[in-house]
């Protein structure tokens, strides 16, 4: 049985050994055999197969069997809805489990009535409504949105149990498509002495971040439609800022404003909220990148192993500063590794899936993935990570709570019996 | 201002004259100037700016202004619910406005009783659970799905006036994540007798189509999530067979059964309706590819010009034998030619968005596109297609309607007042 070999401790087997004519499967599966003559007929009717369907309805929602799989919401002041990883597959999130925060609700905004202005240092300030936006050269990409605030439980002393939603959940990916700041900006002209510009929402709060003029004009987009079509309510409908890469709450969602300035604004939501402290009392001023990262989603917290033997272990890699280059998964807590497999095509700062296959002795494991990025920058371990920022006092103080930007390494330990829990190792 | 001469007649611009740097766009672009004083306070505050919005939903929903953006569904016979392309953009297919013909409602199964079974010339008949292939090794791929009936219309004498999502809206895009077909048939193993297979649905009417044995083993899939999550009912829930590049209704929803056979089952869903009737009476025994394609999806009917100016035309390409290698757009109903930028990556099988920038007189203009693919393929002028394939009787009669498998081109016509009609041309 070529390939079927394990490649790293505890049963990791090479990632090719799937492909097809790769391996011969029957020992590795878990098909049921079918009992009986051959010429038995091995289905029976259920009700679904017996009488007409429902209608087929307007706007498709998932099976009626699916309702768990959702992003419960929090409490009005602050909402989040985080997207349950281990609950789905491939790399795009749905849009109905595109994570959101609000800090007032989702702004119910009727896109006729809404105004995007670019004014500040410009040589010809311009309004634009939705309109008018649609002229204009569309681009489309794949991009990740991270809220700086993601995975922010790993800062904890003891590992929080909790599923994958719950801790690393505050982290998307869809096809955004609108048009690129560039054009909008070679339209109204830059002052020469504008260096950064304010982007700020039509929310009840007015969000509004600072971000540096070099980011616009690189790939920054204001995007009009997701998965191709508009905008989710809670991300920002009709418009919202996307800077690929860059924390989540500078994506600043109902957009209306962007004023180009001389020096950044030290706005709420920059100087305070996403400021993280660092253990000597310091903030980082600015922490715009959400670096490489990667988490293991299949296993993860609540989904068992039934029995030993074969399983595939997937998750999610992406980084800000461009392509994921490699992801290495353990199964024996990081004292080895197997190259994951990943999803094809690989895009710049998107999601990519890994998956490598394992076969599981039954006994008990910790597994791991750690990720790499084309800039040649590697997920620090979780010991790296704690050791430059520290981690939550034993009792919680807000004004000493590294809260952001964890992208450490994640460890799930499988018991004898199957059961997946969070643990630092 | 460079790059925004026509390169084809009525006024097609060259693909790259938006690229960054590449234009200076006052001239041709729609933003509103803005009045008054520099130190003015552009924007009003609105409603939504002025209190907290809605509770983030636990599964989002598009915008309430976004009513009309949703699939019209039939009598409940057979139900057509069609992806409204000209409100959408981008590549992707949103689940809840993926296509969906049902021919007896969409199945209510219960996943936790739902079993797919591979029997027939097989060396070990096998039964999965969803349990059972959600621990095979998972592939993603993105792929359209085609209905061999989509644009249909077409073929008639006249044009009709309907939109794009009338016309064309029985084709989608997704990506489609699951276990490759030739996985489980290795682990069943084939009896070499084996040429076909019968592919049949848990729905009511137990639709059942063959699929060569080859293509079985080639990129087919047993699909089990869509864009991330679980299937939509309407797409098959929860799981169907995919085969990238192939006539719709064989992609089997509510998949329960694979039956290797010698020869196909001559189906009542591959016998008489998806058997299309040539001119002289014959017909094709099968047609299983969806051959290459394109439309134009902006402008077209119910998109309005509401001046002359600067528009940028959009659609989508697509071909069942891989990547689409080139689209050309025409202004003038086919006497001159731009070539459109492609969005990248493109990927075979999979719905490519094109882009061509266009400066209208205010003139009238018959847009039109026409797309090529990597196999050298080259989509026929609709004068091409009706020579081989006829076109509807002038006094309906279904066996004389050639209703399957259009992939000509299609033809806006733009009136001095900016309205979009659908002409022959």
């Amino acid at each position: 049985m070529k390939n079927l070999e394990a490649v790293a401790g505890n049963g990791l087997l090479d990632r090719r050994a799937f492909l097809r004519g790769g391996a011969a499967l029957a020992a590795a599966m878990t098909g049921y055999t079918l009992a009986g003559p051959a010429s038995a007929e091995p289905l029976a009717d259920d009700p679904w197969s017996r009488a007409p369907g429902t209608n087929v309805p307007a706007y498709g929602v998932p099976s009626r069997f699916e309702k768990s799989v959702v992003h419960p919401n929090g409490e009005p002041r602050t909402q989040h809805g985080r997207t349950p990883h281990h609950l789905l597959q491939g790399t795009y999130t749905p849009n109905g489990l595109h994570f959101v925060i609000s800090h007032a609700g989702d702004a119910d905004i009727d896109p006729e009535k809404h105004r995007l202005v670019i004014h500040g240092l410009v040589k010809r300030p311009l309004l634009f409504t939705l309109d008018a936006l649609a002229r204009y050269p569309m681009v489309s990409r794949m991009t990740f949105v991270e809220c700086g605030g993601n995975s922010a439980p790993l800062f904890s002393r003891e590992p929080i149990q909790a599923s994958v939603q719950a801790l690393h959940g505050l982290a998307s990916c869809a096809e955004w498509t609108g048009v690129a700041l560039s054009t909008l900006l070679e339209e109204t002209g830059v002052d020469p002495k504008a260096k950064w510009l304010v982007a700020e929402g039509a929310d009840a709060p007015a969000l509004s971040r600072s971000v540096p003029l070099a980011k616009a004009l690189d790939d920054a987009m204001i995007a009009l439609y997701q998965n191709g079509e508009r905008l989710m309510p809670g991300n920002g409908y009709p418009m919202r800022l996307l800077l690929p890469g860059w924390e989540g709450n500078m994506n600043v969602k109902w957009l209306r404003r962007l004023k180009l300035v001389e020096a950044p604004a030290m706005s709420y939501y920059e100087s305070r909220t996403y400021a993280p402290i660092l253990p000597n009392g310091k903030a980082y001023q600015f922490y715009f990148l959400q670096e490489v990262k990667s988490f293991i989603t299949h296993p993860s917290p609540g989904l068992m192993l039934k029995a030993p033997g074969f399983y595939e272990i997937s998750g999610i890699a992406y980084s800000g500063n461009g392509r994921i280059s490699k992801v290495m998964v353990s199964a024996d807590g990081g004292q080895s590794w197997a190259q994951a497999a990943l999803h094809e095509p690989v895009l710049s700062k998107a999601f990519t899936r890994f998956r490598v296959p394992w076969n599981w002795n039954g006994g008990p494991a910790v597994l791991q993935s750690r990720a790499w990025d084309e800039a040649g920058n590697v997920q620090p371990t979780r010991a790296q990570i704690i050791a430059v920022r520290g981690q939550a006092a034993k009792v919680p103080r807000v004004t000493a709570f590294p809260s952001q930007h964890y992208n450490g390494v994640t460890s799930w330990a499988i018991s004898s019996a199957g059961a997946v829990s969070h643990v630092y190792a």
